[in-house]
């Protein structure tokens, strides 16, 4: 009896294994290789960094997910190069992995846009260890303001600049205004938190450029609302750990988050194909690569623009949607029949959280914002959160979180003299 | 009107927080100085470093607990040098801190009894970063027999050591056993992870020998049936990372833990008092330093004697109490009352847990084991949880645990490939 194909799924995120999940039943023998060994909940990243979810609440073991998906085996690894003519992958402890099928999903890295010099001053937030090390950074700034006894030194550590005004920023800008003004009052005795400077600095016009002006207008009131300055319309042009250039304003802030812009992952290159400026994959209407039909690609790798003209977004819903359609074309062509038509991507909607009981929503015909809004925000969060404890233990947090405005997991872990903790620590 | 005297508590484990806690009326200027920003429930740590529970599980900020007892400080930082001719502390970072009155609590760590090359290949679990550390040694370790081919080797990988049989050994080798045989089941497929092998090491006749005789051989009886293979009477005369030397046998094993030792919190050495052999001080009836009445040792720090012939424990309740004391023995100087009579531990009962529903309790007359004394064991931890969220979210880790042997918190933290990560790496 011949073996069944081989089909390898690059990375663990939403486009691999909702593919993987979707492939259950098909003959093939499916490896998900991944270097982390869990799936994360991005859309909830933030909380972790802000101190209001713990790193497992997010997370969920990769093989714990699949492991009883009998067609499916994880590998714990990091693939470093594509050879896309012998049909092997190499791995980053030297072994190698052959395939008959591909799925490359590993997704998108934080981009500095020709400033990588700002990365140390300015991390990002894409991974489980970058959200340890942001809160530990976020956590450490009050503490050192705290200890600190000139005036204008104490206020660059209150000073705080969240970069990017997409989902991330806005949803970190808001927080973080909200533990300012709440969660750490009565904490300190030299500092009063709420005297923290929030701003959210945005290049382009308007934050949340995806939504409607109307609702990208609202989302703005209520940032301002929680305290949050928001400057829009001038470009970052220098950053360091002392503060940043804005125009000919140099301003103090001793914490600087990244959420300004993403890039594929460095594996794309690896291909040898035609990507787009941001290094994605431009690929054909069914996402396979030109020339290669047995190469998917999926989620953030992909660069496609559907029959309206606009691209599809680098967003959870477009990154499952995307796993499941090539699933669909896998089975096809293992059954014999007739490939599905072109990929499309359903839009079921847009929502954004700002903070406290605040967000937008874009669905459809329908536009909210405010404290419904959020509502709508979280029921859709958590019920798309993989694994039953997650769900309880995170809707037990919020709740808590609604009435005290604590946040449960404000642990700094790594020793506390270790400086602001260049090394994830925790 | 003259200020308030400065009590400075130096840690905020039971000791100095029960301490400060009493004092919350007393006329003081308490600073309690800690350099981690969190209290740890250390009893539960081992479920931390087994995936059972998350880091903020078990530890709540400092400040929070705190904030408002107005007449207490709290500073993060590490005092490396106490002056007690000065009355002054000296911090990590350079700076000074005056008292007038001083609880030194700052704990124990580790030892290695004169073996401190042994540290890299066999850590201990003392604080949240150890016993992450330690999640990610044990769970790499699944993922690196998974990907070897060589048999020897492999089953190297999948043979895990526990040196020293007290509470902590005999929690971590029940609940490593447990993993193994029911929670990593169905999950990998080039090896069968119930094929671990878990040894506990005992240099003395019987493990958890704070106990009665028998139920020591209960407990021991119930790690067997888990699958722990227990090995007592001789110590371990050698560790590496292949491995360790126990008597004329070496035993291959890439993970050994160590949890066979404690030594004083280095601190106590600067203080120039005489000291036990484990460094801990050899303080007066009243807790208070010999010829130096102003300061006051508690926790495991302390070296006591008691009318029994036995030394007081280092538990958690110990240390309660003997922050409490020292609280009343300071109010009633700065009340010009007598003193309170010298400190007596007050022994409430002996419990350890062994694994999945099996437990050891001793109380009194009362003598448990098995399934009643988990019950036992579990309420009386989840009872002495600080914090109403981390009790319910412990409660809830537990019930769905019971019910599906799942560990929710089984995430790698930093990059797979990053080698076992001698660093904490999350």
């Amino acid at each position: 009896m011949p073996q069944h194909p081989h089909l390898v799924v690059v990375g663990g995120g939403f486009a691999g294994l909702w593919a993987s999940r979707a492939l259950a039943d098909a003959p093939l023998r499916i490896t998900l290789v991944d270097r982390r060994n869990h799936h994360l909940f991005q859309p909830l990243l933030y909380q972790v960094a802000t101190a209001g979810l713990s790193a497992p609440d997010i997370a969920a073991p990769l093989r714990h997910i699949l492991g009883k998906q009998r067609n499916v085996e994880v590998r714990l690894g990091e693939v470093t190069v594509i050879d896309k003519n012998t049909r092997q992958l190499q791995l980053g402890d030297g072994s190698q992995l052959g395939y008959d099928m591909l799925l490359l999903a590993s997704g998108a890295t934080h981009a500095y846009f020709g400033h990588d010099e700002w990365a140390g001053d300015a991390p990002g937030l894409k991974t489980l260890d970058d959200a340890l090390y942001l809160r530990r950074k976020l956590l450490l700034a009050f503490e050192r303001a705290e200890a600190e006894s000139d005036p204008a030194k104490r206020a660059a550590w209150l000073s705080f600049a969240i970069v990017g005004g997409g989902p991330t920023g806005v949803e970190l800008a808001g927080t973080l205004a909200e533990i300012a003004r709440h969660t750490l009052k009565n904490e300190f005795r030299h500092i009063n938190p709420a005297d923290a400077k929030v701003r959210l600095v945005e290049a382009g016009p308007r934050v949340l450029s995806s939504f409607p002006e109307a609702l990208s207008l609202k989302a703005r009131r209520q940032l301002e609302k929680l305290g949050v300055e928001v400057l829009t319309g001038t470009p970052v042009s220098h950053i360091d750990g002392q503060g940043f250039q804005l125009g000919d304003t140099h301003v103090p802030a001793r914490t600087v988050v990244w959420a300004a812009g993403v890039a594929a992952s460095p594996l794309a290159r690896t291909l040898d194909v035609p990507l787009d400026r941001a290094g994605r994959v431009l690929v054909e209407p069914d996402l396979s690569v030109p020339g290669h039909p047995e190469i998917f690609v999926g989620g953030d790798l992909v660069a496609l623009t559907q029959a309206n003209g606009r691209p599809v977004p680098g967003v959870a819903p477009a990154a499952k949607q995307m796993g499941k359609y090539v699933a669909q074309v896998i089975s096809a062509r293992l059954a014999g029949k007739p490939a599905p038509a072109a990929f499309r991507y359903n839009d079921q909607g847009n929502l954004a959280t700002i903070g406290r009981m605040a967000a937008i929503v874009h669905v459809g015909k329908l536009q909210l914002s405010g404290l419904l809004a959020w509502w709508f925000w979280l029921a859709a969060h958590v019920f798309f959160l993989i694994g039953f404890r997650n769900r309880l233990v995170v809707l037990l947090n919020w709740a808590v979180a609604y009435w005290s405005y604590q946040r449960s997991a404000r642990i700094i872990l790594g020793d506390a003299d270790e400086g602001d903790g260049k090394e994830p620590a925790g």
